[in-house]
């Protein structure tokens, strides 16, 4: 809504009275109301127009008293009306007054006055002629203590925003900036599946810079060998990592310790022993056992924790993946022995044949099962990856898209995607949705990396 | 995926071992398996790459034998198998065979075999040399019947598609083509509050229009006075519908029933008496009463049932409005008492004060409890409208969109918004969302109108 509060002028009058109108406090001056002092009167002004008015009086040294106050009907609720209230009480705080007094007559506003200002009841005044609600023939006298209440304001305002936040929906409750990570490879495709899969080093560097220019703040890293198949060998992951870097250095990179492929601790942590510029910032951990419709992916407690503490010693931020309520679970006991701390990244992963249903129904039963502290993300497997992300973009959530998630643009598999334009779609839905892309400090900001 | 099944040629001979050969199957001749015989050999080609082969042979007038099947392993649940089984099953169907033999030797192929085609273990073949799984020495003959296969095979496929279309989430289950219903004015905007909102029935037809060229099929029509104000009157909507079939016929005529301002059920019903081109396609029918935070709207349920009854009676399609899970409850009351029947279009409305909020979660919970035959839209109220829409569209739901639940085009309400730019957005939202708007057609015939 936008309006402005400003001092009235003798040329508002006219204006004046016609807001004072559908409220039936026109009628000035009048026995019950004395012309208006344009030196101790405001108007909100729209456009242009005057859509709301207020006024005070000083009574002595310590005592102020409101006058008129009225905004057009239908700018109830709209933030009018407590803003000519706050300019009042402003000015009548700058002069000296301790406290003010106000009349009123409907029990809507007398509620208003008490709800927001503190204003406590103190008497009653029969009304001399018709003003106001002709339904009321006196008027309630209310009164506050405007120095307590000047006092506690930015603080009250401080805690109903907190209180928002924690409590209200979005986009009420405001956005965060919004974190899209980019599983650029994963185990399974080949260049025979998509030809666009990046699976040599340099490709990975390649399409890591492209979606980092898209909007892309986090990669996700699968190591392939020589013939394209997967490999966890730290080595391929420290030319990876340091070239991303030396590229991109606002680039968080997160390394797989998938065990789809290797069943060992030793080789799945390879890559966690890293150090200086190849040191990873972040990597993946899955947080149970499941069956993909490809074969189980099998992830002991002993693994998680194993892989977990590593981490941890090695101070590298956990991908905590998760793919049904369990893990959520699983992950609140990390987090009870002190294995995952501070700030937690989740990436609920939904829509293969074991996993959590991809609706928002599930989505949402998982999102309210996470602990405090935490910060999540939404994939979608196949076909469920454009649907998941969206959801997660609506609903205050961040991404996770790519490759290994899905090779295809389309749900009807007719067109291969790339990472950059899954990337690019995912930014022009953000930006219809108006959530701002996560700058690099945001995200190691937010993510406590 | 995109690939073809072709006849296989004595010049793919080298492809086709490079298949076979992941799978132990390249010994081609030899005493396992004698050479191919390219009239009866199909190969799958993608991009003019051969990724899959199949084979089969003649052993008499009615029994027929597979010979070699095989896919790279990246193409594993892709469909190329099924394709290239499918296609020789059909060529010795063609050929008068009515039972197929196959021997297979890995436990998933052969649980493959037995689920897709209903293939049954009748015999077990020594191995006579190195071929297929290594660790298995002997085949296990597989038998199946043709004849019995073929007639059931569109059946089975039709059983399926419904019962992924019954279970699954969206886009397996595929996307219904998307209905956009606009409420162009509602009865709170005024012209003070924004200047876009239209009042007139000039203003009303002129955006009716502009959002059906857009891609909006349903209007939600609230008539207001000459002085802005709402009105109840049946002439008014006349005027209105009339203008609106004359320019776009295509598009379905909502009018409210709403008792925010007016109680009577004589007046709230006055529209649904309208004959002829004025008579609306549906009529709003807001299923119990609540708080709004402008104040209560009172709908006992003997006003919603003669509304419902008269609307049955005149053949008007409710628009069922929602706003919380008891009004679910009634429908459901109203339809085991036939005052609602046939096809049901909910509209689900969240985000004020006493409404269920205007989160994933609870409009998943909406959508789960809805009766059978019924088609759902979510709106979102005030800045809700935009992650509710789009939510819903994620989720394989329709949207209420427009000036009615939300004035502002963004969350921090700069920009007023006009009923056409809220469609616009919508329809680029479904666009990336591979949603297609549904014609004037399909949505009178989904809804039953």
């Amino acid at each position: 809504m936008n309006f402005t509060i400003e001092n009235a002028h003798p040329n508002d009058f006219e204006q004046i009275l016609a807001v004072l109108k559908p409220w039936n406090m026109h009628h000035v001056p009048s026995v019950e109301m004395e012309m208006i002092d344009f030196d101790t009167f405001f108007v909100a002004k729209m456009e242009g127009d005057i859509v709301g008015v207020s006024g005070y009086k000083i009574l002595d040294e310590t005592n102020g008293k409101t006058t008129l106050l009225a905004v057009y009907p239908e700018f109830q609720g709209s933030g009018v009306g407590k803003a000519l209230q706050d300019k009042r009480l402003e000015a009548m705080h700058q002069k000296g007054m301790k406290t003010v007094t106000t009349n009123a007559d409907r029990p809507d506003i007398i509620l208003w006055y008490k709800k927001h200002y503190g204003y406590k009841e103190v008497g009653k005044l029969k009304k001399l002629a018709s003003f106001g609600s002709d339904d009321k023939d006196s008027w309630i006298t209310l009164q506050m203590d405007l120095n307590a209440y000047m006092l506690q304001k930015a603080y009250e305002e401080e805690r109903k925003i907190q209180y928002i936040e924690d409590n209200d929906p979005f986009p009420l409750s405001p956005f965060p900036p919004l974190i899209i990570n980019v599983c650029l490879t994963g185990m399974i495709p080949t260049k025979r599946t998509t030809r666009y899969v990046p699976v040599s080093v340099d490709e990975i560097v390649e399409d890591a810079i492209k979606v980092y220019d898209a909007g892309a703040r986090i990669v996700h890293l699968h190591a392939r060998d020589a013939e394209g198949k997967p490999a966890y060998h730290a080595r391929y992951y420290e030319e990876m990592i340091t070239a991303i870097r030396k590229e991109r250095p606002g680039l968080i990179c997160c390394a797989t310790t998938s065990g789809r492929n290797f069943k060992g601790i030793e080789q799945r942590s390879e890559v966690l022993y890293l150090t200086g510029k190849a040191k990873p910032d972040m990597a993946s951990l899955t947080l149970g056992s499941l069956n993909f419709i490809t074969g189980p992916s099998i992830n002991s407690l002993d693994m998680v924790q194993g892989l977990a503490m590593i981490m941890k010693e090695k101070g590298i931020k956990p991908e905590l993946e998760v793919f049904d309520m369990g893990m959520i679970n699983a992950a609140k006991y990390l987090e009870r022995h002190k294995i995952i701390e501070g700030k937690k990244y989740f990436n609920l992963l939904l829509g293969n044949i074991n996993t959590a249903p991809a609706t928002i129904g599930d989505l949402s039963y998982m999102i309210n099962a996470l602990p405090d502290d935490s910060v999540w993300a939404a994939a979608g497997l196949g076909g469920f990856q454009l649907p998941m992300n969206t959801t997660a973009m609506a609903a205050g959530g961040h991404v996770r898209v790519g490759l290994e998630d899905s090779i295809y643009y389309d749900y009807h598999r007719t067109k291969l995607a790339t990472n950059v334009e899954l990337v690019e779609r995912t930014v022009r839905i953000a930006k219809e949705l108006q959530r701002e892309v996560a700058t690099p400090e945001q995200v190691r900001s937010m993510l406590e990396i």
